[in-house]
């Protein structure tokens, strides 16, 4: 009796550990199980395009443990649901091809699809599953904003290499005597910014969920230099916003960020180099973040995520999205991991600690 | 009034992530509650020298976060319960010397004591607790093995450090067509060799809660080779065992270890060498995996787990430890912490994801 | 008789490697010759200020080789001949101290000063020397463009850090089909760029020695595109700028570089997305290339810059800088080595190399 | 016309910056000459096995840059004037088969042989060219040990490995009090000991070029002691070695290793552990020195050599090696280069300059 046959996607932004899910899988389902996998290329996109699926072999995976990136590609417009069409005019329509996607998807006889993602991807694979899809998922975001679970792969990567950053910016500050900030990724959530911060010694803190006051942010500065240091590091979520009655926002509105370098970052380091009368810098790590090998904790955890996708798709557990709590791998229904989006608690421990070490949130 | 005295030690074996505690005890305990912190220096020892204790500023933890070590020192033999004493013709008694201790520790004036250590520092700890001292634990191990928490800061650095040099002679063992060995620590618990053998893409994994067989381990090394691939990279725990029944150890006996390099690493390479017919090299890491500076996660881990704890200790919470569940940090009791110790689960879901990938454990 | 008496400052930008200096100058005079060496803080600000020097002894200088930044502190502005002076209406003037600084120095009662510093400091370093201070000079640049040495300390750390932002990009550039553009430092000479480009695997590289076209830049990035490879790495010095006749510079001047997100990777990354219809993001790495501890390579030097400086303030050989040439520390008149700046020769053979690897240069 | 054909191979022991080598030659060779590559696999043994040559693409070489190994693979053994040849009854024969090697190389038609290697590669290259085999010589080691050039590729990347794991034992060594040695490869030359002892802050640095006296290196260790330095930091090359007329050798001979750890690093922890009364501690490095992706140096300078080697294989300058000189990339005849073997002087000013810091060489 031939095996079954599985397939894989990875979708959405780019996370350290999706090559390390997608050898698991192969390797657990096809040593264990005698499966045949398939891999589709560029997120869901591959499914629209000839040649965009392709048999997955133990030879394609071998060495990409730790290679950052997919070898299967990714995308983030391949919504089925709500894709952008190009017009030979150049207007864009959206339009939902899920029904197309589905004839695709049973075209390839899959057993079962395995999909890893971030929210937005997990949320595309909830309505697959509703349309009548096999689907596992498997988390996946640098941003740790995937509910149900304690943690994704691609977040401790990306803290090394802001943790990093800030440590480098350390020995040079406190040199020079200079405000330096550091631009983290963080639209909505601010864990990473809060751990790098915490991790790498920053004075000031600014995440989404704890919108700040300029003037705050500046009396840290001015405070720590009345005191003799005459540096400070402030690590700003791209998603950090002044409050809504703050002076300076209140008069120059979203446009705070638009005469200053573009991002929040380079406007806090334009303002408190301003009101501190000390030489700011701003450093935008950008897509740095997202890229580079995974650490040995998102190894671990990917291929601990990969394999047990891997069981899932073969016992035919469908509609549940695996997760790492207390140290054990756990699945749960899609639906309930995706409830409720995961955010900084500003009244929770961690934050606490952090204002006990005397760090700041500029509230 | 004046605020409490704290006093703080650190002992057992190195784990980057101590400076970290330090340094989080020290900040939390002065600028929350203006607290007094008094520094025990070279684990127990500070106690018994004169000059071993001295008060620890925030200048003195300024810029110690991201630094290996610890500023204290620490002392694998201090035990005020037995410890030995050299007698001027070389002779060595050990003594009890608690009360000593309790009568310095009662000098100090101290409203608590947090002792940072692993399992045997804990053990002493809760001893310590019997006889009337208000201590406070923290875990640290870079063996993973301590009870009653998820995991424990200095582990994710050490498991950084093995799996680099696992990554590095993946490269030179594919070019060579070798089988490269490397020794890692752990005694008695497997988790670092487990988790940096799976992450750093070990063939065979060797660890001290499965004993194992030279003939499999030759086996894997002779089936990868005749499918083609001709290098093999084996992580063994400096703690791995042969079975009893072993042929080349019913043979030989612990002797197996002495003709050859000294340590099981090199009696696997040496086995290997010679029944693959194949070039077989030996890396021991050895003090390595104790140094540098620690991970961010560690920092992060450190840094909450020194908060908690100073604040057990000016809450007057005594004879607990504090512990990461579920990504909170929590603390039980340190009996009940210590009742059972760690140790890889054999048929747990690690070891089978690993057997699943093709892993061997020699067994 | 008592030894001599040795003076050392850092000025200009920071550079991992100074404390390294500062370690080999100190060790090297007072064992091996029994002098006092006197450290001047914040660059020559320390000479004008009450407190501004410190005896240096071998405890200062313990565990700082692998540490980044200055121990002594560094400033950009404290040039004696033209000091900036703010007065208390906030109006700025610039003022010729030397002669109050020449007295400063006097009283230290000196018999050498070592100045470590880049371009900017060494030609100060000169014209100090030409009023009779006794100088011995030790080149220090993260660019590189300092003559007379093969090399400085300072350029392999900077290397690092960039090279390691280039190829995290290019794992997530390689899944996401994007233009990814990397500002690196670099406001005149692009050896920086150039290095790390090549080493990084970039595929466009500008740098201020060839000034580019916007359109010869989107035609590499279009014609890579059209051969199947669907991303692209542009690494951009600070510095690089577009030819006049440029179409989009002539028709937007230094403005092309404003409403976009600020500098000149910015302006890249705009024009790019726009003319390729791709996704192009911008990392700013900034100050980070300045820190973090500096490489192997650059201890080493900086290790033998010290003692070799060391060595001829105790022959009383003044005016001269320490270099590298063909593996070997030489040393030469100052003067010499700051006739001709070093800058990247657009003829020679890296440059050709690179070009032979089919990376544009954007002209 | 069709292009020329240029063969390649790589020789000998591991080294970072192999692969960006044959990267450079294939993307020098075809986008700017049209030649076709021909890579020979497994050192010289390709030529003697079918298959054993393939044609390389500038596909074959895409994302290799970065990567440790060869994708060519190497081989310890391969001289074909003197190839070991085990026969079906285990004996091992000596063969000279240059003959055949020669005819094999003519049936590939090739206009050149690019030999990539360390001593005794290039050796082997200059044979071959004496029997009319036009070869271009890169030079590459870990020790650089070969005449002719200030460094090859492969010693940085070593030197980095090396250093880091001096400083992580640094951290540890201060906690706890103890001596710890690192044996380093090196069996001839002590450049790569030399360099990460100083670079890693060694106290104590043993190289095959200044034979040590057991007691001096104890002498060391308890001066440290009695002044209040409680650890040691003990960098030992493999080939390192007592005199004649050191006791400890005098009495033990060369079994000094044997009943120790086995390598001359467990040899001198144990007797430093005794003498001394501390506790000593070793790590062997081993094969993890040769592995890992290169540095940004090595990249920069395997890549320069490949395009060098590409540019004189086009340009039919055979029986030659390509260097660096001055920074500068330069050829010269591999007679010459090979003349002298470049060794550590014990007199010369890096070892004058680590003596200058009070590092002690045993003797």
């Amino acid at each position: 009796m031939a095996g079954k046959r599985i397939g894989i996607v990875t979708g959405g932004g780019d996370a350290p550990g999706l090559n390390a899910v997608i050898r698991a899988v192969v390797k657990t389902a096809i040593i264990g199980h005698g499966a045949q996998i398939i891999g589709i290329a560029d997120g869901f996109d591959g499914l629209f395009v000839p040649g965009g699926t392709r048999p997955l072999t133990l030879e394609d995976v071998r060495g990409i443990l730790p290679r950052g990136g997919t070898i299967l590609g990714t995308a983030n417009r391949g919504n089925p649901f709500a894709q952008k069409v190009t017009a030979p005019d150049g207007t864009i329509t959206v339009v939902d091809r899920s029904d197309q996607f589905m004839r695709e998807l049973d075209a390839l006889a899959l057993d079962a699809l395995i999909i890893v993602g971030g929210d937005g991807t997990l949320r595309i694979a909830l309505e697959l599953e509703r349309k009548g899809c096999r689907v596992v998922g498997v988390p996946k975001t640098i941003d740790n904003d995937v509910g149900g679970t304690e943690i994704t792969f691609g977040f401790d990567t990306a803290l090394n290499t802001a943790t990093e950053a800030l440590d480098k910016l350390h020995t040079t500050a406190e040199s020079h005597h200079r405000a330096m900030v550091v631009e983290l990724m963080g639209r909505d959530a601010g864990f990473l910014t809060l751990n790098a911060g915490v991790s790498g010694g920053a004075d000031v803190i600014l995440i989404p969920e704890i919108p700040f006051l300029f003037e705050s942010v500046c009396r840290k500065v001015t405070e720590r230099a009345s005191r003799g240091s005459k540096f400070s590091i402030l690590a700003v979520s791209e998603g950090a916003h002044p409050r809504g009655e703050d002076p300076v926002y209140a008069k120059a509105g979203d446009a705070v960020y638009v005469p200053r370098l573009g991002g929040i970052g380079a406007a806090v380091a334009d303002v408190v180099g301003e009101c501190c009368k000390t030489e700011a810098r701003v450093t935008v790590l950008g897509h740095v973040q997202r890229g580079g090998g995974p650490t040995p904790f998102d190894r671990w955890l990917a291929t601990r995520y990969g394999a047990a996708a891997a069981r899932l798709a073969m016992g035919s557990a469908f509609g549940r999205m695996v997760a790492l709590r207390n140290s054990a791998i756990i699945d749960l229904p899609l639906a309930e991991a995706l409830a409720v989006p995961k955010r900084v608690d500003p009244d929770g421990e961690p934050v606490m600690t952090a204002r006990g070490l005397g760090i700041s949130f500029g509230d």
